[in-house]
C-alpha cells in the first residue's frame, strides 16, 4: 500500500505574491487547467476578499470542468470587531462557491498582540468563530496556522493552543506555515514531533525557502506524518518563495515510494513548470532541479563520457521520469567526447581521431569566447560544424541592407522601415519593408527578397527573439547576443548572432535560421 | 566557546561546471581575491591536470596575497596502470605549488568496476598511493570520495573501506560527496551518523542540489558533527548546481552559532554573490535566499503595512546581516500603503486619504499592464508620481529623430547613426552622432544635443543597458522592455520603457533618465 500525500497549489494565490508575477484572470484560468492536468488535489485560486481580480477568477473557475482538483477559496480569520457573519472577507468566501475554503489565522502570540491588537484569548474566538461558521458552506475548511513554527519557538504552549481551537471548530487540515521561511529542518522535524502529541487532524505543511531549506523542511514533515503539502510550481512566491513542488513531488514519489499524482502525470511535470514560467513571462531557471534545462545537462569531459555509456553515474533519476532529457553540453570546458556525441545528433560521421574534431573544439572556442552561446542555438552549432568541414553552402549574397527609425514629435511613434539588396545566381532583388522595430523591419524586407527564390521560406516564422546585453556596465555600447526561434509546421530552431550592434546580431541570427532552413530543405530532397 | 566550520569554495573548479559559466584565467584571479576578503578558507581554484586555463590560473595566483584563504589544486587519484610518481595529473597537483591538495576517488563500487574498470582491491591501492605520496608535497591533503551517499546505499562495506584507506593514509580531511546530488536530509542524517562510528578523521560534505536539498544536507551534516563544509556562491555547478554557500554560511553563522567568517565579513556576502554573477556575466536569481534581490521584498500589502511596524513579522533575519536590504515593491497587487511608503522615499508628502494616491495607484496598474515594471526602475516610478500630481516639468522638446544602420555587402561592419533635432526654450539644436548599434547612436546624439543647455549631463553615463521581451511568441514584432540604468558621480538611476518598436522603448528609458537627472539637480539647487 502506497501512502497518499496531498498536493495543494498556490501558484495562483502565494505564488502571485513574487516580485516580477502578475497574473491576468486569464493567466489564472489557463494554470488551473494545466494544475488539474497534472493531478494536483487542491488549487487555491485567490484571496476572493482582497481584490476584484481573484472575486472575478471565481466567477469564471466554475466553467471550466476539472477532472481531478478542487479549487480552494484563501482567506482570514473574521475581523475582530465583526461578527464572523456580518464580515466582509468572510461573505467574499462563501460567494465563491467553492468546495474548500482555507483560512489563516495567528498563532505567533507576538503577532496577536502587534498586528491585530487583540487580547490572545480574542484570537482563539476569531479562530474557532471562523471556521466554524465556514464548515456550513463547504466541504471542507482547512486551517493556516501563520507563523506556527516561529511562534512555536516563542510559546509553545499558545501555539497549540491555537491548534487544538481548530481541532475544536472541526478543520479538516490543520497546515502548519512557515511564513517567514527561517526554519531549518531540523526545527520542523522536533517541532512537528510534538504537535503530534496533541493533536489528530490531519496536518499539512506550507514552507517557505528563505533558508533555501523549503523542500527539505516539506520532506521531513511528510515523513514525520504530514499528509498535505502545499507548495507552488517553480517555486514562486513572496521574497524567496515557497516550497518548490515540482521538486517535491518527484522526490516524495520516485525516492520515497509516497503516492502524489499518477506516474504518467509526473512526465509532465517539466511541461508544466515551463509553462508556468510562460504564462508568468520570466525566463525558466536554467539550474532548477529535476525540470530545469541544465538539470541534467553535462559538460564536463568525465561526466560526459561517463554518461554516454551509463546515465546512472551522473543522473539521481532518469529525466524521461519527469519529462526532461538529458543534454551533452558543447563548451570549452569540454573534451572531444561532447563534440562526437552533437556530430552524432546532426547525422555527421567524424572519425574521432582526426583532425577535424580539434578543428571543430577551436572553433567553437573561439566563438565562445566572443560571446556565443550555441547552448541554445543548435542550429547555428550545426551550421557552425558543416562550415567547419568545408560542407558549407551559400544560398545568397547581401549587396547590402538600410534600416531607417524615425519620429517626428515627442508624441508620435517610431516607424521603422529597411531596405535591401541580394543577390541569388544572377539575379538581384532590391526591395523594402516596414516593422515594429528595426529588427522586425530588417527581418520582413529580408524574407521578401528571398521568397521569390525559395518559396519554401513562406512557412517559416520567426517564433521568438531574445537579447542579452553580454559584457554588461559599459551601457547601450555593450555587446549583445541575439537568440532567435525559428518555426514551421515540422519542426523548431534556434540560432545566435553577437556584435556590439543589435542590428548586425540580429541580421547574423536571422541569416543562420534561413540557411539552416534551406540547407534542411535540399538534405530532405537529397540535393546536398 | 563557538564551534568551528571551514568553509571550502570550488566556485572555481566544480561551479565553472555550470551551463553558461566559462572564467577567463583574470576572472579566476579577480573571484579568488574576492573570496579571500570574504573571509573563505579554503579556494578550490582548479584542476591543474585537466587544461591549460587551469595551469595558467595557478601559476598567476601565486602572486596574489591573500589574507585568510589557501588555495587549493584538484585532481583524482593517481591513473591504474601508472605508478603514481610518473602520472602527469599527479605531477601537475605538485607543480601546482599550493599548499593543499584535494584528491578525489571512487567509493561506489559500480564506478570503480564500471567506469575505471579495475578491482576493487586496485581501487583502493590507487587511494592509499595517491594520498601517501602527495602528503610529501603538501601541508595538506583532503580526500573527496566521490558518489560516497550511492556507493554507501549499494556497499556500505567497501564505501567504509575506501575512507578508512584515506585515514591510514592521513588524509587530513574525508570529504562525503553526493556527486549525484539525489541523497534526500534524513538519509545523510543516518548515514553519517554510521560513518562517524568507523572513521575518526574530520569529515567534510559536498552536496549537489539536484533533489533540492543540498543547504539542508549540508546543515544537517554539521549538526552531525562534519567540519568542512564544500560549497559554491550562489550555488553555481553542474546540472543543478553545488550547494550555495551563499545560503549556509548565514544559516550555520546567524541560526545555530557556528562560526564560519568574520561576523563583519558576513555583512559582504550579498555584493560578493553579485560580484561572482557579474563575473558569470548571468542575471542573478532575484528570489535567492539572503542574498537576492527580492530576497526581502514585500509585495503583498498586508506585509508591507506589518514589516513597516516590525521588520522581523514578515522577515527571518536582517537583512543588513548578510549587507542585503528590505525593499517595498509597487505593484497592482499592492495597495495604498505600497505607494505612501514609496512617496515618503521619493520625499513627497501625500496625505493617506488624498484621491491622489489612488490616481497613482491606477497609473501603475494601467502601466504594468501594458508591460512597464518598476521595481527595476524607481526613477521612472518617481518621475511617474510627481507626474500624476502634476509636478512635471519639460526640459526640452523632440522635434524629431532618425536612426541609419547600415550594412554594405555580407561581411562588413553595421554602421548606425543618428540625426536629431531638439527644442530648448526657443533655441533649437540640430545635430548627429554614430554609435555601436541603433540605441547608442541616439543616445549620444541626444546628449550632444542637450549638452550646451545643461551641460550637467556631460558627467552623465549609461552604466547597463537591458532589454528584455515581455510578450514572448511573436518573433521580432514582440513588446521589449528596455532597462537603462545612469549614474555620475553621486548616485546611481534606473528607468524603463516599453514599445513593440525597441528603439522606441530606448527613447522613453533615455528621455526619462535625462529628465530625472535635470529634475535633481534643479531641485539641489532649489529651483523647484
Amino acid at each position: 500500500m502506497q501512502k497518499l500525500v496531498e498536493i495543494y497549489d498556490t501558484t495562483l494565490r502565494d505564488g502571485s505574491q513574487a516580485e516580477d508575477i502578475s497574473f491576468s484572470v486569464d493567466d489564472k484560468l489557463r494554470i488551473t487547467e494545466k494544475l488539474d492536468e497534472l493531478g494536483i488535489h487542491y488549487i487555491e485560486g485567490g484571496w476572493p476578499g482582497s481584490n476584484p481580480k481573484d472575486a472575478e477568477y471565481f466567477k469564471k473557475v466554475r466553467k471550466l470542468s476539472l477532472k481531478n482538483a478542487k479549487v480552494v477559496a484563501f482567506g482570514s480569520t473574521h475581523r475582530p470587531k465583526t461578527n464572523v457573519e456580518n464580515d466582509s472577507n468572510i461573505k467574499a468566501l462563501i460567494s465563491s462557491e467553492v468546495p474548500v475554503f482555507t483560512v489563516f489565522g495567528k498563532t505567533w502570540d507576538f503577532h496577536v498582540t502587534e498586528a491585530l491588537k487583540i487580547t490572545l484569548e480574542e484570537n482563539l474566538e476569531l479562530i474557532f468563530n471562523t471556521i466554524n461558521y465556514l464548515k456550513k458552506y463547504a466541504e471542507k475548511v482547512f486551517f493556516d496556522a501563520e507563523h506556527f513554527f516561529d511562534g512555536f519557538k516563542d510559546n509553545p504552549e499558545y501555539a497549540i493552543k491555537c491548534l487544538k481551537t481548530a481541532q475544536q471548530a472541526y478543520a479538516d487540515c490543520i497546515i502548519l506555515c512557515d511564513t517567514n521561511g527561517g526554519t531549518l529542518t531540523n526545527e520542523v522535524e522536533r517541532i512537528i514531533k510534538e504537535v503530534k502529541k496533541s493533536i489528530n487532524t490531519p496536518l499539512g505543511i506550507h514552507a517557505h525557502n528563505d533558508s533555501d531549506c523549503a523542500v527539505a523542511n516539506s520532506i521531513i514533515a511528510v515523513l514525520n506524518g504530514i499528509t498535505q503539502v502545499q507548495g507552488t510550481i517553480n517555486g514562486f512566491g513572496e521574497r524567496c518563495g515557497n516550497a518548490n513542488l515540482c521538486s517535491i513531488i518527484p522526490n516524495l514519489q520516485l525516492k520515497l515510494g509516497y503516492k502524489c499524482i499518477d506516474e504518467d502525470n509526473l512526465k509532465k511535470l517539466t511541461e508544466v513548470s515551463r509553462f508556468v514560467y510562460e504564462i508568468a513571462n520570466l525566463m525558466p531557471f536554467k539550474r532548477q532541479p529535476f525540470v530545469g534545462e541544465s538539470a541534467f545537462a553535462h559538460k564536463g569531459g568525465v561526466h560526459v563520457s561517463a554518461v554516454r555509456k551509463r546515465p546512472e553515474t551522473y543522473e539521481h533519476i532518469r529525466p524521461e521520469l519527469v519529462g526532461n532529457r538529458q543534454r551533452i553540453l558543447v563548451s570549452d570546458l569540454s573534451g572531444k567526447s561532447n563534440i562526437l556525441k552533437k556530430a552524432e545528433e546532426f547525422g555527421i560521421v567524424l572519425n574521432p581521431d582526426s583532425p577535424e574534431v580539434q578543428a571543430i573544439v577551436d572553433a567553437v572556442k573561439t566563438l565562445e569566447n566572443e560571446g556565443y552561446q550555441f547552448e541554445g542555438a543548435e542550429a547555428s552549432l550545426e551550421l557552425l560544424f558543416r562550415n567547419t568541414l568545408g560542407l558549407k553552402r551559400k544560398f545568397f549574397d547581401l549587396i547590402g541592407f538600410r534600416v531607417i527609425d524615425e519620429k517626428r514629435k515627442g508624441d508620435e511613434a517610431t516607424l521603422s522601415e529597411a531596405t535591401i539588396m541580394v543577390k541569388v545566381g544572377k539575379s538581384i532583388e532590391h526591395t523594402a519593408a516596414t516593422g515594429n522595430g528595426p529588427v522586425n523591419a530588417l527581418d520582413n524586407a529580408l524574407r521578401k527578397a528571398l521568397e521569390r527564390f525559395y518559396p519554401e521560406l513562406k512557412r517559416v516564422k520567426l517564433r521568438d527573439y531574445k537579447v542579452r546585453v553580454v559584457n554588461s556596465g559599459k551601457g547601450t555600447a555593450s555587446k549583445v547576443r541575439v537568440l532567435v526561434e525559428s518555426g514551421d509546421e515540422e519542426s523548431v530552431w534556434s540560432t545566435v548572432g553577437v556584435s556590439e550592434n543589435i542590428i548586425e546580431a540580429s541580421w547574423q541570427a536571422i541569416v543562420d535560421s534561413i540557411e539552416y532552413k534551406l540547407y534542411k530543405e535540399k538534405t530532405k530532397k537529397g540535393e546536398v
